[in-house]
């Protein structure tokens, strides 16, 4: 039977309707003339377009707020746009942020007849670009037919959302306007159940008979149980046990760092030796979310033992070496923490607590890349967002303490540079946006909301131009930038003195007047330090504590400055290259 | 027989010996760590390192830098770097510019063993990106192999000569130091003649036959001629046949504009009734490197008529609708001049001359897009590259007549917004670097060298910060800033009201001071106007005139404005899509 007509609607008012009701509120992209009509549905769907300055920029926002809400969406213009935008999409594969991007492209009447258009090779072949993006996209969709368009783009979200990674979607320009059945919005977008049998309850009592009969177990928070649902789970098993607990540095900000048992990041040869002693002789590793590239684990040095781990992915898991597929991580997990006893349960003595102590350093002295992370640790709050980009300010913020509440991301695979400051735009979206983001724990107040982002320069000048839109948006973000003149990181790795390794010498601070601050803003929120005794006066300053909108502090350190633990990384690195590892 | 030792070297500087063999002095990119080693090498060969901020502005610089100087080189690194640069690849693909595109790739053993390193989706794959590449380039190839890569490495670029497209080329970063045999560099990397027959001779006589017998002939030239070597001898044939000789908008500035039958560029509906007239009744169309894109056709009404030209293309020649392959063009036109005898050919009358006049304008009166590019115009100097952004001022840089031994580029199909700033900063390199530049009349004083760029506010957004390497390599480059609050030429398009295309405040004029110039530019070197008469004092301003380095004039102009020409085109734009033709 045919649908009545009360039954349709346009297809740009399913799509945004979806988008909705996944708790998007913002949507990132760029205006292109295949996609303008597209965009006129945007603000009326209660959705707030946030225009980007270019499409990467547009593409690393949207990363974020997808890691940040769970889901966000991009739109592109065809060809341009979306290849401009692609090495983000590929970094959200990566790290594993569902990103729904969306692409506008030429009417189905022009592409039927290869008609030789602008943003193509005027060769009629209109098929490459999404060729191109299969390749880092996790499922794909053409928009071709309102009979089946509704369907196509809620299974190919449906990806997006089961495996946390992007999804390409395009619309012909002709296809906006078109009426598609309305049907399928009177039910959000669901996910079927991970598996129809009883796994989770015959995976679940072996587990629990490891967990009862462990001696020296411990617990591994790796990156990707962000994606797996079961923070709060995981949290809460780490206090039931009271078993020591670490991350690798995707991990980090995921469980809380206050609780008693916490650790900190595992850093193997390279951390302390009790750290490495118990780790190294666990007899049980609960791992949720591994996620073990080369730079995620100080060159696979950090990986619990596969004989002793039990671990919880998106695709399996796997008890030692033996895979149970089609489980689904929340049942499992709450049914461990329903069944388990902790009087049962040995509490074995874990290691000696890692030093969180402030290091002394005197008032003249330079800033140094090893001291600074500890001592401007004060200014951070419950609530924060706090990024810290690929490069020195990656390694350094690990470093942190997080206050209960807060928030952490770094880069570890993809490693994109100029990633992080787009990115902060887009958390920083998210943070006002996600109801999601408002119920965690400790980030109740929206007034309070703050992104507290460390980038260096050769980073910073990748993307610069998003701190526009971050002031036309008025959002609370700290922007410190480390001024060492170059690409410290890769003089650490290669070219220490090489001229190529150089940067321009920019007057950082004059962002925002350039772009667009308030007089007022520009007059109250830039600050520098060179030297310990000024940073300690900046921290006092109602600017970092207190102020609103975008500030920025600029700190200076030496050109080849870098932390002694990226130094012997790096050595680790060169003498596993060098035996061809 | 083994090669000895002497005829060795290693790969790294037997890529960059050929490079600088093809007169390429300056080489852009970004370092990443699968590429430093790579770096290394570039020096020292006697190249110029282009650090660039991002990998998307390096390969919009390159791509400026090979339409300049006939190719050009771009060094990027696996997945992140490549992917950031992949649309400015695809540009250069559309519009014919042969990038030489190197990416700096994890060592044969890392690949080999599968392992999960960083900048990759951490499953072991290391082929994808560059299967994305092959939908953007016309040859790849992967320098796996000491005995086969410098073979490899040759032919790759021959594609790129041949078919003035970018090519892609991986050097695992263990293949930098490799020794292999330098017997190659001894000559040049040669073009084999297009056929070894008489095609030329063949075809040439019947091309002469139509030449001879024409009564209303015509030449028009668009922009693909810049790649078939022929631009000094279809300047000559104009003047030896004094026929009426249009341009495409692709095609401006490759014809003298100040010979006797230039015509401009041929506008069909939209320009002078004369034109029109002379142009569909002609008898005999010399179109040489036609590139019929919408874009750049109006529509595909301003295309010769095929049963009555003759065209000249990369791939071939064809009278009327026979097409004639393995033609040499510049041998052909070549026969063709030595041939034709100018007292044999008609000498019709051609249309009337196109308008040059100065509109008159009031001192008080605010900019307007119809009058600004020919009051600016006096401004331009033999020797000058213009270049108009897309946008409204690529529409308006049209109307600009260039000084003899001036060179101007817009983009006509890829239309990639934000690409023209970094394509100064290329064209601003080849210009200073290149001998077959320097060769052109007009432009042998190295002193005068200037680009001149005309940019919307929105575009210069997308990539801003490339000014930071204008001023730190001390180009003379004269940037005019069109601010009209936002994506004008979207306005027009669609959603004229609509928030999507508005764009942050910036005070654009900041940009020398942010981006490193020094006190003493950041004083002299910004300018603005909003009145046509404080256009005219800037005009009779030396900044401008005899001023070096980077220069900022930023124009103020109604943010709806924009030319009736431009308007009268996308009418009929909309007028054939709503007709679905």
């Amino acid at each position: 039977m045919a649908s009545t007509s009360e039954d349709t609607i346009t297809l740009a008012d399913y799509i945004f309707a979806r988008l909705h009701q996944l708790g998007i509120r913002s949507v990132f992209g760029v205006p292109g003339d295949y996609n303008l009509r597209l965009l006129d549905f945007v603000e009326p769907a209660g959705l707030h377009w946030v225009g980007n300055c270019n499409e990467l920029n547009s593409a690393y926002a949207a990363d974020a707020y997808a890691r940040i809400h769970g889901t966000s969406a991009l739109i592109s213009t065809f060809g341009v746009g979306e290849l401009s935008a692609v090495n983000g999409i590929a970094g959200a594969y990566a790290e594993k942020a569902p990103i729904i991007s969306i692409v506008g492209t030429p009417a189905r009447a022009t592409q039927e007849a290869r008609t030789s258009v602008h943003h193509t090779f005027a060769d009629g072949d209109f098929t490459r670009f999404a060729a191109m993006h299969v390749h880092v996209t996790v499922a794909q969709a053409n928009l071709l037919d309102p009979r089946t368009a509704p369907g196509q783009f809620d299974v190919t979200v449906q990806q997006a959302l089961i495996h946390s990674r992007p999804v390409y979607i395009q619309i012909p320009a002709d296809m906006v306007d078109v009426k598609v059945s309305s049907t399928g919005l009177k039910s959000d977008i669901s996910l079927p159940p991970t598996s129809h049998g009883d796994n989770e309850l015959r995976v679940g009592r072996r587990i629990l008979e490891l967990i009862n009969s462990a001696k020296k177990p411990m617990i591994f928070v790796d990156g990707e149980s962000r994606c797996l649902d079961i923070l709060d789970e995981i949290n809460q098993l780490v206090k039931t046990t009271g078993w020591p607990v670490w991350t690798s540095p995707f991990g980090k900000g995921l469980v809380d760092e206050h609780l008693e048992s916490f650790q900190g990041i595992y850093n193997g040869d390279l951390g302390s030796e009790s750290a490495k002693l118990y780790f190294e002789s666990a007899d049980l590793a609960l791992v949720f979310g591994p996620h073990f590239s080369s730079t995620n684990t100080a060159l696979f040095s950090t990986i619990p033992k596969q004989a002793v781990s039990v671990s919880f992915s998106e695709r399996h898991v796997k008890i030692g070496h033996e895979i149970t597929r089609d489980v689904s991580n929340k049942k499992l997990v709450a049914e461990l923490l329903q069944q388990l006893d902790s009087s049962k349960i040995s509490k074995p003595e874990g290691p000696s607590k890692p030093d969180r102590a402030q290091p002394s350093v005197e008032s003249s002295g330079m800033l140094t890349q090893r001291d600074f992370y500890r001592v401007i640790n004060p200014m951070l709050k419950p609530g924060d967002i706090v990024m810290g980009e690929t490069g020195t300010a990656s390694h350094g913020s690990r470093d942190l303490v997080l206050p209960s509440g807060s928030y952490y991301f770094t880069a570890v695979t993809w490693l994109s540079i100029g990633y992080m400051l787009p990115a902060a735009l887009g958390a920083a979206l998210a943070q006002r946006d996600s109801e999601k983001w408002r119920l965690r724990p400790g980030t109740a107040n929206a007034s309070e909301d703050r992104v507290v982002l460390f980038i260096g320069d050769g980073s910073l000048q990748m993307t610069v131009q998003e701190i526009s839109t971050m002031i036309r948006e008025k959002l609370n973000i700290v922007i410190v930038v480390i001024n060492n003149d170059g690409y410290t990181i890769e003089r650490v790795i290669h070219g220490r003195k090489q001229t190529y390794n150089d940067i321009a010498s920019w007057r950082y601070l004059q962002a925002l007047n350039m772009f667009g601050a308030t007089d007022e803003e520009v007059a109250t929120n830039t600050l520098s330090a060179k030297s310990w005794g000024e940073l300690k006066e900046v921290l006092k300053s109602d600017t970092l504590s207190s102020g609103k909108g975008v500030r920025m502090l600029e700190v200076f350190m030496e050109r080849e400055d870098a932390s002694g633990f990226l130094l012997k990384l790096l050595n680790n690195q060169k003498a596993r290259e060098s035996a061809k590892i």
